[in-house]
């Protein structure tokens, strides 16, 4: 059994136990407490925290891109040398299995030698010249500076301690105060180790780093309303963003809250593959729809196409494959509780039938399919709203030009996939200028789970999916978010380069 | 004398006079009214310059950068086949002078051309492939959509109508509604009718540009709230700028308000500099100080330096060329006022002693100089805040120390000039680093004053320069802040390119 210090890790070291709410991690699949106990950070730790990452800012600003670069490969070199502990914990944390989870540590490790890359050679970087009004301009950028960062439970390694936010915040060469996340502390405390160990081998400064721990949404807001804090970076809900967001904009120096927020993703099926391979679409889908419980912030919630027979059909065949999907545990409680409150809102809008409904218990859950016409989809627009988990909504169109009608009353959404032939091809590029408006990425003949990590990834989207459409939080992009353009006229080289 | 429609501009025509407020441009000299009578756009004329401008918008999105850089050329043509009515209009309204404003539209046509060039050549979008993970990954950018521009009135050309906000966001391929400023609604119609005439040469969907007049704070504020808004540019004051955010955050989709709110711009002068050159310096920055009445964001309203009898000989020569300034009129009487109150706030400070005051007449205002010991600055930190005028502060510090700790405690600020000989090198390094963390722009032996126009070019700084320090006002980059990213995800090229 492991010992987890329980404390939040400040200015290089796991600080003594204070006076914070304690808590525990709970077992998905017992709803009984794992071992370690958890104490929430003081606003004194916060203060101190801040303190360091301050003043860390100021030293990171001077370093290399190659000097940053090693940081992110040792990081990734300590979490693979403490890969099993890492995964043994996540999955008792979060039940999302062992295969997974070593998946998503292999993704995380991927992204942080990514990062390193783009950090050593600054392809995120500006650097352009112009001599004009008898001037030379230089333009480069800066790291804004200290960085909180909030994780999601759904990704407890690539999108929570050392996932892409705190890879490309450090990247930027900014400091970095994760809050952990309460459902999975003790994975969260031995990633905050491995990136801790990868500072004091390289000799960082001691605020490089920190990580904080705050049950209490307190914590959280002691730490966004901290004035030396410039930026955050959250996965996660609408409500816990957007709330985080109102507290940054209140601040008196108002900062941006870098939130994805996951959303309902668009699934078009065109007629012509709706007729040709309906039953593999099905296969396709279901996956899609269950994996990992559909704890995705790109899950497939909802598919539209064309009513008729081969809708019909397409229909029959998912319903079969949802049927055969084994019931399966939650990543909390709360989700748990609100993937079901989510369903019955389904089921009782106006307009809604349901294909498919898995038997409910106390602790497990199953996939659920609806089906809706698109008259009255557009009637009833809160049936364009996520539902976190396995859940599915066809919408049926009379006709391309309400299909297309349909994506454009769409709420703003992460990603778009369409399922297309060739023979598709006139409707296909209606449907995707539709889409271009209302998404971040759009996929053809893929599933939208599955967010590829490279230089050319957008993940992001329009209002509700994050709250800065512009920004990726996936992929090298994701270091500019952290780093402020900067234009030097007439400034020697040897006095700023 | 120039007749004037005095409506809004909206769906390719001036509206019929409604029942909104009405209001005239008054004279800066004598305080009456100029020719022609304004009357506000109503909510219904808001909403049809919307639902005119989403319906351009999803028609822009697929014009080429060639299409759109013929618009915006086409637009200087016609600015300047217009040109003396522009400047005559202009000086009634501002009082600027014809010269000033003369050169004003020189930097406003080449500016058009400039971000002509950048969207015919797409010299700011993205354009990235990579094959990854089976699949390639194409990253484009598409226009955001409707954009509402809200002017300044010290700019009455190169910051209003036809400005940079409005030619960046045509630039990106999205549609604009201008708010006419109320100080100079003359000159608003007559750029206007010049970019409307353009739009219907290049036969472009008549939302492509509108305008909408609006003396009351609620058509803006109706404008803002309008759903179909994707995007707000504003230049201004931090009361006004800070407002408009508001309701743009308390929208059911909230969107970014790109708001570039003016500063009190650090110029620092170190000691060899201050040696060498008193009186050159003392010269150069008491032009820039009242230039344009000193109505500029980038006025250098903060000059940092060392004590000593170097500071006392730059302090008597800047006197002397200020006691000789004439005096002037402000562009309106709220600016003349509220220049007259920062005046009196800065000399009740504690510690702060005037150096020069002009005599204050009904109309007319002359330069202030005044100054204060860094110690007691550092004690007082609203003597950093920004008075909009010929307003000039010395900061004297003890020491190098104490001259960087002044810098570290500034306010966010657009641009921070350094005076500098070969001599003053050691200090010059970090007297940048410390300016790096505080501004937008960095100028080395030159006034804050003047913004070149440049692809190289950032004029933005941390708050409360900017609500959003990472985007500039000026330059080509300005283009970037109406495109969103978009991932394609084997997305055929035939379909979406």
């Amino acid at each position: 059994m492991m010992d987890f210090h329980g404390t939040s890790l400040i200015g290089g070291a796991f600080v003594p136990s204070g006076a914070g709410r304690v808590y525990h991690a709970i077992s998905p699949v017992t709803g009984e407490s794992l071992p370690g106990t958890f104490v929430d950070a003081s606003s004194e730790d916060i203060d101190t925290a801040m303190q360091a990452a301050h003043q860390a800012a100021g030293e990171l600003r001077r370093y290399t891109g190659a000097r940053i670069g090693d940081l992110l490969d040792t990081i990734a070199e300590e979490l693979d040398a403490h890969a099993e502990a890492l995964v043994t914990r996540a999955n008792e944390e979060s039940h999302l299995g062992a295969a997974r989870l070593e998946g998503e540590l292999a993704r995380t490790t991927g992204q942080l030698r990514l990062l390193a890359d783009a950090a050593r050679n600054e392809t995120e970087r500006l650097r352009r010249t112009d001599h004009v009004g008898g001037s030379t301009l230089r333009l480069l950028d800066v790291p804004v500076g200290p960085v909180a960062v909030f994780g999601s439970s759904n990704f407890p390694l690539a999108f929570s301690v050392p996932g892409g936010d705190t890879a490309s915040a450090l990247a930027a060469g900014c400091p970095v105060i994760v809050k952990a996340h309460p459902a999975h502390p003790g994975t969260s405390e031995l990633a905050a180790g491995a990136i801790h160990r990868a500072c004091e081998r390289l000799a960082f400064p001691a605020g490089t780093f920190q990580m904080i721990h705050g049950v209490d949404h307190a914590t959280g807001a002691a730490l966004v309303r901290h004035p030396h804090l410039r930026a955050v970076a959250f996965t996660g809900s609408h409500r816990g963003g957007t709330a985080l967001a109102r507290l940054a904009n209140e601040r008196p120096h108002p900062i941006p809250v870098y939130a994805e927020l996951g959303a309902a993703n668009p699934v078009v099926l065109l007629s012509h593959a709706l007729a040709s391979r309906s039953e593999v679409m099905a296969d396709t889908l279901a996956e899609s729809l269950t994996l990992g419980v559909g704890q995705f912030c790109t899950n497939p919630g909802l598919m539209l196409m064309r009513q008729g027979p081969h809708a019909e059909a397409f229909e029959r065949a998912l319903v079969q494959r949802l049927a055969a999907a084994p019931e399966a545990v939650m990543l909390t409680e709360g989700i748990r509780t609100a993937y079901l409150a989510g369903i019955e809102r389904l089921t009782h809008t106006a307009g809604v039938v349901s294909c498919h409904q898995a038997d409910a218990s106390d602790t497990l859950v199953g996939p659920s399919l609806m089906k809706i016409r698109a008259a009255d989809a557009l009637d009833e627009p809160s049936v364009f709203t996520e539902v976190f988990g396995p859940a599915g909504v066809l919408v049926l169109a009379d006709d391309e030009v309400e299909l297309v009608e349909v994506i454009q009353s769409l709420p703003g959404a992460l990603v778009g996939s369409l399922f297309a032939d060739e023979a598709d091809g006139r409707e296909a590029v209606e449907v995707i200028q539709a889409l271009s408006d209302r998404v971040g990425r759009i996929v053809v003949n893929h599933v939208p789970t599955g967010v590829l990590v490279s230089a050319a990834q957008h993940h992001g989207g329009p209002y509700p999916a994050t709250l800065h459409d512009r920004e990726t939080s996936v992929g090298t992009r994701a270091i500019t978010r952290f780093l402020r353009p900067l234009a030097l006229q007439d400034v020697p080289e040897a006095w700023f380069a």
